[in-house]
């Protein structure tokens, strides 16, 4: 199989031909990265993730170990770990004054692709780790950055999020960790952390562990908590390694998936002082972590998708080989490759129009993210970073949703082997269950996106979303052989607008509960308007293409984009539509049935 | 929590509101089953449910051994084996003349319940064991019946079916396993089987395997495949074990779920002379499966739905106990169980709708078997059988499709913890994707509707379904307090008609490919109707008890009643109707698009 994680062609299209990835080479600090550098780029990223961390994937779901306080990784991760370093894949995008690589973010998506989609366990060292950096980044001290930056960015140590405690979750507030101020300024930590990724491992000598805690006397709630960095080791001024900081691994997750990935307890500070440093501003905490929210939530989005990927390029080459059944149209020719039966058909194509879709728009996000970076008026900056804020919902919550979906075809085009061990699409499955959960439960997410994101800034950002959908959509009404898709797609577009701004009044008014009953729904339907939107834009691209004579190869390509849109527009989009005519009775039965009534107790 | 696995309010309900099942002893043969025993039945089930096999559940979930050609169950499963063999309950409704118990279907369904939700892969063993002596019921000689009948019907003996081939999934005529006739009338059989649930274990002192083969010389195809009784020891003229009759276990699977289910490879032959009798006629062993496979499609359906509602019931308890996050209407009042956050209610009562619309659904389905059991006219016995076949592929596709859809939504209810092997929701979400796949894939339920069941009779049987539906509709509309739901379905039932007239037209045409690459959505939107149909004859039912007075407490139930219909009618339905829309466009995408376009090899 020659495509195991991605479709390289796919990829090459959506970077060069539907993103124009290029175009950034006009901005100075991005000038650099031509076709020919961003091509190796990817090439070598790919080539990477498929020799050297997809053969982890499978021993890695056997699991950590957790002996004594100890957690030991899979032996297998610890080459490609090494070899990542070498690389210097963890800081692509980052500051080269830290160890970065300055690359652009939609450069480093496509390459992350291939990393997420070889091992997503194995990968989220390495999210966390990265994610740890911008925060200290973003508000570190002067000193805080000289000791942990550029030791986080080449991934010779490693971070992670200690947020969620048992009584918890979704409801951070609620946390009762402390923070007590010593007398040189540092803080000392005490409390119990759960479901903390990477919390404790043994394949790096350090762990810088960003700490939402309570200082002692703090308001409650969310008004109250602070972020301190606690390193596993203390840090010494020179930057050596000090002695053990009390922070210990109280037990390990046993898991549906992901289970490379050590899901850790923690304890600070019961075994001896445990000694942090606050980052940022006191009881902002909060507000410090907002600011990763978005890289982490995207990154979910990312994993989702490469996952899906994954899977859906596998049931691809397994339809393809395997025979079993006639044909239809020829029951007496006996046997055919699966790929000839209509029903594996339209689940290959459902998988390929949300992977199409999925790669377009986190390639997109990519695009806005080095827009904000580029941006020469604020008010540019200003755009994009707020369209990323509509958008976070939609990656995070809908391409998780889906990527599930995708990794249950996977499945189901297996048949009998997608149930067994032996096949990748049983795994992928597994873990692609989690990203539905973590960094805020897609019920979050749907939250966010109607009572945060829609009304931000007077609706401005949204508009300005909902603007893009629009042009796209014109464009594609004007381009011969779309305009049929093109009015359907605008026709559910209208439609959409009417009810995302019912659905937002009663948001604000006497009508919340049953609005919010419809927030997840919401977030489907305006997820499905985005995978159109991105599939019409791939149509337009590849009817472009196809007015310039391809080559045999290109052109079942190009004509595969064409009908990917069709079987979307045409079977989705009216699910779609559906949806919308149901959210829009906004019915009240979900808050209305008593809590008696659900069942016996 | 006092109801882990099914609500027993609900299960009375269906069984003795909705379905009024004690009609039955109008009937002689079911005489006996009054109030009184049916409720007796029903909590000795229960009991024997929760107590004894529930507590198998996560034990068994770390698989069986498989060592040198032996299979060794979970240790924890031979204690319940032997409770369930003393209760009689293998053969609940069989013929008491071969151990049986002479029960209506409908009750046995009811037992069946909290048996499978318990634990369902203990409960695949008795499955198989009960499918294969209803074989040898049906078809096989009078010797073969001394010989096996009343030892399978106890348990004392195990069952298995020895269908599936490497090569043979789902198209089965392709295997490959050989029969040669000897001189005394048995058979020699040679081949390899897999996935064969309970192939081998150690829990019964001999297996009966039903085995498909082809005589040597017979023709391709399904046209040459014949029915052998193979069993594990043979068994000597006086129904004592013989020598070992080489059927020999060279693997078990390792799977995603239902790892308490030895799912067996099986070479025949390969190590010694392994003999087996003919179980009906030469050539004849496709028509002899069929005897079988609704009754096996069935059971998987319960499974699905047994599963789901176990997982529904831990999820309904977990929501009322967790506490997170404040109610949205007293944002300062701090934390409630999650239960009164609109999401985790939309997830609850989706849940909740789909449990109720299926055990009315597969409790009917019972209703139909008794019916054809004690039919007093051949018409009315085509009519009951008929309808049966219409509803298997929506039991066992629909059904299993949304179980596991119902068993997510478990999972995300719990939110992290629902990823943890700790939780029980997370067992049942992969112990639910099966279900999907094994008996004939939803894919090929969903060409069983299309393909055979619609036009099966001219349509006649179809018709009679659809009558039923349509008749339900027009008493609801009548319904004081129902006539809006009424309504609303009738108009979604129009649509359906109109819509399943149009596909089953264009499946007989030139545009069959078109049609069949429908076939999926097609079985979802047939089972939402049905589920519109059994909860608006809930509705009907409980209005009808609520000018009846009824104590407070069941005040809320069936008011209850009333506000799941609402939910699906005001959600599920517009969702529907969207899908129905696509069906009809029935575009030619999925077709047409090149094997290429899906992707680079």
């Amino acid at each position: 199989m020659a495509q195991p994680i991605a479709d390289r062609r796919d990829v090459d299209f959506v970077l060069h031909e539907q993103m124009k990835v290029t175009q950034l080479t006009e901005k100075e600090i991005f000038a650099d990265f031509n076709r020919k550098t961003v091509d190796m780029i990817v090439s070598e990223a790919r080539s990477l993730a498929i020799k050297e961390i997809m053969p982890t994937q499978q021993p890695g779901d056997a699991g950590c170990d957790f002996t004594a306080g100890k957690v030991t990784l899979p032996e297998c991760f610890r080459r490609p770990w090494e070899l990542f370093m070498e690389g210097e894949w963890l800081g692509m995008c980052d500051d080269p004054e830290w160890g970065g690589g300055g690359m652009p973010k939609t450069v480093a998506l496509a390459a992350s692709e291939y990393f997420q989609g070889a091992n997503v366990a194995f990968m989220l060292y390495h999210g966390l780790t990265h994610g740890a950096a911008k925060m200290i980044e973003e508000i570190g001290t002067e000193e805080q950055k000289r000791l942990y930056l550029k030791k986080l960015f080449t991934g010779e140590w490693a971070g992670t999020m200690l947020l969620t405690e048992a009584c918890a979750g979704s409801d951070v507030g609620a946390l009762e960790t402390v923070a007590v101020k010593n007398a040189d300024g540092t803080y000392s930590i005490s409390g119990n952390k759960i479901f903390i990724s990477g919390g404790e491992q043994d394949i790096t000598e350090n762990i810088i562990h960003p700490v939402l805690a309570r200082i002692e006397g703090a308001p409650a709630g969310t008004r109250g908590i602070s972020l301190f960095l606690v390193p596993k080791f203390r840090v010494n001024a020179d930057g050596s390694l000090g002695e053990f900081n009390n922070v210990v691994c109280t037990g390990i997750e046993h898991k549906m998936g992901i289970n490379g990935s050590a899901t850790c307890s923690l304890n600070l500070g019961g075994s001896g002082d445990c000694i942090g440093t606050l980052l940022g501003e006191e009881n902002k905490g909060m507000r410090s972590m907002f600011i990763m929210m978005n890289d982490a939530r995207q990154l979910v989005g990312l994993q989702g998708f490469a996952v899906a990927t994954t899977s859906y390029m596998h049931a691809l080459a397994y339809a393809r080989e395997r025979i079993q059944g006639a044909n239809m149209l020829k029951p007496k020719d006996g046997g055919v490759p699966i790929i000839q039966h209509p029903d594996v058909r339209r689940q290959l194509l459902e998988m390929k129009s949300l992977v199409d879709g999925m790669r377009s728009l986190i390639y997109y996000s990519g695009i806005c993210i080095d827009s904000v970076k580029t941006a020469e008026t604020p008010e540019i900056k200003e755009e994009y970073s707020q369209l990323l804020e509509i958008l976070t919902p939609i990656i995070k919550g809908y391409c998780t949703d889906k990527a599930n979906e995708v990794c249950s075809h996977g499945v189901q085009v297996y048949g009998g082997y997608g149930f067994c061990k032996d096949f990748p699409v049983e795994q992928l499955l597994r873990d692609s269950r989690i990203f539905q959960i973590y960094e805020g439960t897609n019920g979050i997410q749907s939250m966010d996106l109607l009572g945060r994101k829609i009304g931000m800034n007077k609706g401005k950002p949204f508009m300005g979303f909902l603007g893009r959908i629009k042009e796209c959509i014109d464009k594609a009404k004007q381009t011969q052989g779309l305009e049929a898709m093109g009015a359907r797609v605008d026709a559910v577009y209208t439609r959409y607008t009417e009810v995302v701004s019912e659905i937002a009044k009663a948001a604000m008014g006497d009508k919340v509960l049953n609005a919010f009953g419809q927030s997840h729904p919401l977030l489907t339907v305006t997820g499905d308007l985005t995978m159109a939107w991105m599939l019409l834009w791939r149509a337009m691209t590849a009817q472009t293409a196809l007015l310039d004579n391809p080559k045999k190869k290109d052109l079942s390509f190009y004509e595969g984009q064409i009908k990917t849109c069709e079987y979307f527009v045409n079977n989705t989009l009216f699910v779609t539509e559906g949806r919308l005519n149901a959210i829009k009775t906004m019915n009240g039965s979900v808050n209305e049935i008593s809590e008696d009534a659900f069942g016996s107790k």
